[in-house]
């Protein structure tokens, strides 16, 4: 089909979609460092992980060897309820900025999780009910992955026992409702439940919580719970594995229009959507097939990319999990209580941070205001109000786009849309009315948390 | 396509889409009553609905011959923004159910609206353009009308002036947020910007508002504002004729796999989704082509159609509207505070109520939390947490197919799913405390309410 005029959003048939996940690691030439024991220092055994993670998940976790990993059945049967998701042509944008960019979006918001979440959501649900668990915990900092998960629970009938970050659960009643409609039970964080909840309570009283600390209060209550376990949102290679059906999607669409994209973005928090959005990409790059550029865009208000340090780190801030090799802020970092969205984590996936050391990759960051600028004018042109974490990569895609509009460039740009903003009207509120800031770390505030780093894999 | 499996979700290429609106008015024998003017008693002309109403909505409104009406290419454009709608199958529903009934559902909540009214909020801001105002006035209920008006306005610079009922601008914060994103002014109604609005808070202090109330609210500004009309997203011909686009669609969808529903469902306030979804289905039961149930869907706190009278009636509160023939409760009625959602109108669309008048369709009424359990099982089951108008609607058609289940029949259902809850979030947090209320209002407090109905026309 290439050469035919690219419709609005192209749906994929149910038979062009993917089967299998894509592991990128597979045709990494440096392989993602190993997550160590903070005890030992040793590279975690899959019998140590057993204990926190679902079986199949350690197996995949761990799996640096299999390109394709095909997807259950049950679980494919759940992608049809959502997917495919539209990959859509931003003539309406294009046209606003008055750009010769061809700009294209995956959008990942139309399901009730508001987000690319559920990709993985639905398949770490369906490997614990496999091993026969009762339930899982997890965290959730804006909302989406605890929704997400809530509704993989509730279609397998598992507990779900979400720890919220603080200022969402606050920011954010709405979101907690929808967790309670799939039956999930929503706890803010930190919180007295755990031992590491009231140890952080009583270091930091008044404190609005973190991801890191939520993680530690999730792991602490899995662990110590019979047929619990513990699944986890992003950061983890697993996660960067179920993502990958964004990319393999977004890549069959472009294909079947003999589309060619120069520059590919995406938000970077932990990195799962991103790393799911570039995963095809990224493989032929590796391969040696195609060249791409590939964009990481952060928030300057948590910078772990741009300005952490890559070195093992804890990836929690109650320093219970394993250690992973990544660019972090340190494990003590946490973002300013005014910051908007879900993209407050201190680290970065391990499998994104070799592939930026290597050179594979570049990141930016971007201020607060700058990217709700960006997501109000989206919002007016392409009609979808998106989400704070999404309208990171709606900023850099803008600003490379009006960069092809100085140059004369008809560079085509793939971005991710990872989801919609609806439960961040407060956000967008302060954004209206002046009361958002862009406080951005300082350097000692920086070289004050990664003294949190351990000695440990140094 | 007839006997291939029917994939989860059923979205039409580009090209099949409709390029004209479906008039249904054009194939019915007895034409819906023309509009009184509530002075004289006449008809109303054309010149006297100009000075309210857009001109080429007002040619919309009185077209009872047109089978189709072109739709113009700056609207085709912006449709392609968020259409087509997908037409989905609902295996896990049926599955639940253990029906033998095949399930279909209209899925108009896949944009930022949350609703169908986008389809006619772009219609009539476009000719709002073309006519050279600078802005309109509207009432909105549950926000989406306000929502998709605030959306289509911004899109074609026009400003947007936004009655919303007291009740759910306080219920439903985010929703003025949302409108305020795009530009729109939103103000509480009753308000004391109007004449009509001082003297409701006057004679019923606390009142938490109606639609009826906000109509004449935005009626009075936009009729005594230079260079502004009224535009309104239910109840009018007009609108019924831009949502015809959901029924062509469905219906090419079907016709694609060969699929010939037995029984079409809708919820039904205004009636702009019910007559849209239905459009084409009707004028093939009109001009005798094939025979359909037609079940129209309305809340028991606010029942129009089965406990209403087919009779002239404002279509205000204030009386400063025309008169229009239709299913009404009184134009004083005003539904119980705890009704959630937008269904609260006291009239229903004249085209609608003369189709029932003539038999060619079926009215049921359904209890508040009968609603909210439908509502809650769907989002478990089909994964979309639906919004409290269009459950309704999945109500009536559950209950169908449990019916089917019970006879054996295996029925082809389809029901309008008209958008998403994620604004109504203090509903379902009622539901599930046990807060909810199941008013009904009693004989004596209609036939109360009736006593508002006009002499005229009678």
């Amino acid at each position: 089909m290439a050469g035919k005029e690219v419709p609005y959003k192209i749906y994929l048939e149910e038979s062009e979609l993917p089967t299998s996940w894509y592991n990128v690691r597979a045709d990494m030439k440096n392989k993602p460092a190993p997550l160590l024991n903070p005890g030992t220092g040793e590279p975690m055994k899959p019998e140590e992980l057993e204990g926190v993670f679902c079986k199949e998940l350690v197996k995949q976790e761990l799996d640096n060897e299999n390109p394709y990993i095909e997807i259950p059945g049950e679980i494919l049967d759940f992608y049809r309820m959502y997917r495919p998701s539209p990959l859509t042509r931003a003539y309406f944008l294009e046209k606003y900025l008055q750009t010769p960019a061809k700009i294209y979006y995956k959008f990942e918001g139309n399901n009730t999780s508001g987000s690319h979440k559920l990709n993985s959501a639905i398949a770490q649900a369906y490997y614990a009910k496999k091993q026969g668990l009762k339930g899982v915990t997890t965290e959730t900092g804006a909302g989406q992955w605890g929704t997400a998960l809530s509704m993989a629970c509730s279609f397998f009938g598992l507990d779900c026992k979400v720890f919220m970050v603080k200022v969402s659960y606050e920011q954010k009643p709405f979101r907690r409702e929808v967790m309670r409609t799939y039956g999930a039970s929503v706890t803010p964080s930190p919180s007295e439940e755990t031992q590491v909840g009231r140890k952080i309570l009583a270091e930091h009283p008044g404190t609005t919580g973190s991801l890191g600390c939520a993680i530690s209060e999730a792991v602490e209550v899995a662990v110590g719970t019979e047929g619990y376990r513990y699944v986890l949102g992003s950061v983890l290679n697993q996660v960067l594995l179920h993502q990958s059906i964004i990319g393999l999607e977004t890549k069959t669409a472009l294909d079947k229009y003999g589309i060619k994209p120069d520059i590919i973005i995406g938000c970077a928090g932990g990195g799962s959507n991103l790393g799911g959005l570039i995963a095809p990409f990224m493989g032929e790059k590796l391969r040696g097939e195609a060249d791409y550029r590939i964009i990481a865009v952060e928030p300057a208000s948590c910078p772990s990319f741009t300005r952490g340090k890559y070195a093992y780190d804890f990836c929690d801030t109650g320093k219970v999990c394993p250690l992973a090799k990544m660019y972090t802020l340190g494990c003590d970092f946490i973002p300013a209580p005014n910051h908007a969205g879900g993209l407050r984590y201190h680290g970065m996936s391990s499998i994104l941070s070799q592939l930026y050391a290597d050179g594979l990759m570049e990141a930016v960051s971007v201020k607060q205001t700058d990217v709700f600028k960006a997501a109000e004018e989206f919002a007016r042109v392409e009609g979808t109000l998106p989400a704070p974490e999404s309208s990171h990569a709606i900023r850099t895609a803008m600003d490379e786009a009006i960069r092809c509009r100085e140059t004369g460039e008809e560079k085509t740009i793939v971005f991710g849309l990872t989801g919609t903003g609806y439960f961040d009207m407060v956000a967008y509120e302060q954004f209206h009315n002046g009361t958002m800031s862009d406080y951005i770390p300082t350097d000692e505030e920086l070289a004050e948390s990664l003294k949190s780093l351990p000695a440990i894999g140094a």
